[in-house]
């Protein structure tokens, strides 16, 4: 298949640091290119691929400080996909609702995974939405998405091989996210203060420049005064090995999230390190997490800090187990493949059908 | 004609307060019914207009404080543009680069009025852009856009009748533009003080949601601890009443602005009150002003300062009289009409030869 994949352009592809939509469509392309299709990225110049990229600005744009109007390269990107739509069997996207409003202007299928939760105006934009087959990333996204018709529900994946199995931890719970108050990093250090055992927090703080909110002031007023660098530890913004590292450690990640998560990349990565993740229920914690098996879901700081208590009860083998079962990447671009020959065969009969007529 | 006028989202058309391209995009869009063309305004839902509006959200983005994906409303207005382009003869675009990459994809000729400065990213997609004709608000920023083409440079207006002339001043100098580095608040300031006059600064200071930049620091750092009440005053953002009494108490307005400003609609604004404008040399000022007769032109604070001493030498009706000549809106809709009809002039002409041939 001719297939485009369209990244969001705030972080490269792959990302550096942080980005796990950005990640997801790294592993997905590379690995629809290794069977054989012919696929186009559209991402910002400093992304990598073994397919065809195609850019409208050099660097991803949290990485140019010198960019004044950032939409326009996004804007300048849309643009591009819409010339070349002809040139394609499947366009997937992954960049929010960008695209969306153009889909039922061009003759080629729309895929487009829902990476994010859904506010009003978006989901206001998404229900008025015309060739476009939306994709749900958790059961619970899905459901949040009523009454928007979701074509399929596909978990993300990750490529199990780059995280090691770590059969014994060093002893202490681990924060990885980035740190602003919906992720909840306070609940976390709360709960490891309450156990009384040593919290590792790793994590990008998004300055003010181009984002609607400014975290530092939060970090700088909320987070720091909680740090003492000996119980409550801030390790900075984790690269790709320091990350896989500190998972591979933990007795378990803490996943307080106080949004409505649509996924949660960081679940089944810490599952593939053989850590266990104790996470507040809310959003899609309860389908990537098994009660007692995978890790503890819980309604409060202090019954994660119990859950903190009992985590060496569980069996990591059994996280690693259910990272290779469920969400590896392998099973993630299955998925996609077939939905893009259902959608491509659909169409293909309807219009069969039509000239029969 | 069957017009299209799409506003930017950010403040409601016309503007409670500020808003320089909501203001002009109203008095065009009215007058343009006025004369009998059938105008739809694609604007914010608090918008006004005695033509048709379409909408994609209820309140002005910056109105809002409950958005979170701003972005999705000007996405799905632009959707709706496309969706209605067979509607319209023509479509004029005031909202910067969003529309422009879209142009090319729909049969109806497209009219881009450039209303802000032009940034290397944006310059680089407006360079790619087909069927749009771009209009230059002033003959420095069509020089600054070299090489894109510029179909034709047209003033902005304002509508005279609604600033009535002051023949007397009440003895300050008048600061009146956002609270922003750029615009040049710091040097209205110090050359007040060098002047030994007194300044009224008006003006919205940016917070920092969905802005690149906040203000609001810049204000309490370097501004207010220049405010002492007395000679040097900050009155606050003004609404259009505030603003005109003002504009005509002012013995001078005090413009030195720092960017490459592309016109400035303040200075025909206080022309039009009968207050001389003191500007730096830079962007369009030097168009605008004639120098000794309708202002000053200055390269320094301290040249600011000395001018603001001589502006009392200046006869206030001259620079009515100029607004009145070279600034009123019905002289701009004038030369929009009449660029309007020429592009369908040129299209038909083209149309007829090809279906000659």
């Amino acid at each position: 298949m001719r297939i485009a994949q369209i990244a969001p352009l705030w972080v490269p592809v792959p990302p550096r640091t942080h980005g796990g939509t950005e990640l997801v469509v790294s592993l997905l392309t590379e690995e629809l290119v290794r069977r054989g299709n012919e696929v186009t990225l559209f991402a910002s110049g400093d992304s990598q691929t073994s397919g065809k990229l195609v850019s409208t600005c050099a660097r991803a744009i949290w990485r140019d400080p010198t960019l004044k109007d950032p939409h326009a390269c996004i804007m300048s990107l849309l643009g591009r996909v819409i010339t070349h739509a002809n040139d394609f069997d499947i366009i997937h996207s992954h960049t929010g609702f960008y695209f969306t409003p153009f889909a039922q202007h061009i003759p080629t299928p729309v895929v487009q995974t829902l990476h994010r939760p859904i506010y009003p105006e978006t989901h206001r934009l998404y229900q008025e939405a015309k060739n476009v087959s939306f994709v749900a990333i958790s059961q619970d996204q899905a459901k949040s998405a009523t009454p928007l018709p979701i074509a399929k529900m596909i978990y993300n994946g990750i490529d199990i091989a780059k995280y090691p199995f770590a059969p014994e931890s060093r002893g202490y719970l681990l924060f990885l996210s980035r740190i602003a108050p919906d992720k909840g990093v306070i609940e976390a250090i709360e709960a490891a203060r309450l156990a009384k055992k040593k919290l590792i927090i790793a994590g990008n703080i998004i300055r003010r420049k181009f984002t609607g909110d400014d975290d530092y002031d939060f970090f700088v007023r909320r987070v720091k005064p909680r740090i003492d660098g000996e119980q409550i530890i801030y390790a900075g913004e984790a690269d790709f090995g320091k990350k896989v590292e500190l998972m591979r450690g933990a007795d378990a990640l803490l996943f307080p999230i106080r949004r409505r998560e649509p996924f949660g990349l960081v679940v089944p990565e810490s599952f593939a390190c053989g850590t266990p993740v104790i996470a507040f229920t809310r959003g899609s914690t309860a389908e990537l997490i098994e009660e007692g098996k995978t890790g503890f879901l819980v309604g409060s700081i202090r019954a994660m800090a119990q859950a903190a208590e009992r985590v060496k009860e569980l069996d990591r083998s059994e996280c690693r187990k259910v990272a290779e079962e469920r969400f590896s990447h392998l099973r993630m671009a299955d998925e996609y493949e077939t939905l893009y020959r259902e959608i491509l065969d659909q169409r293909l009969t309807a219009n069969n059908s039509r000239r029969a007529q």
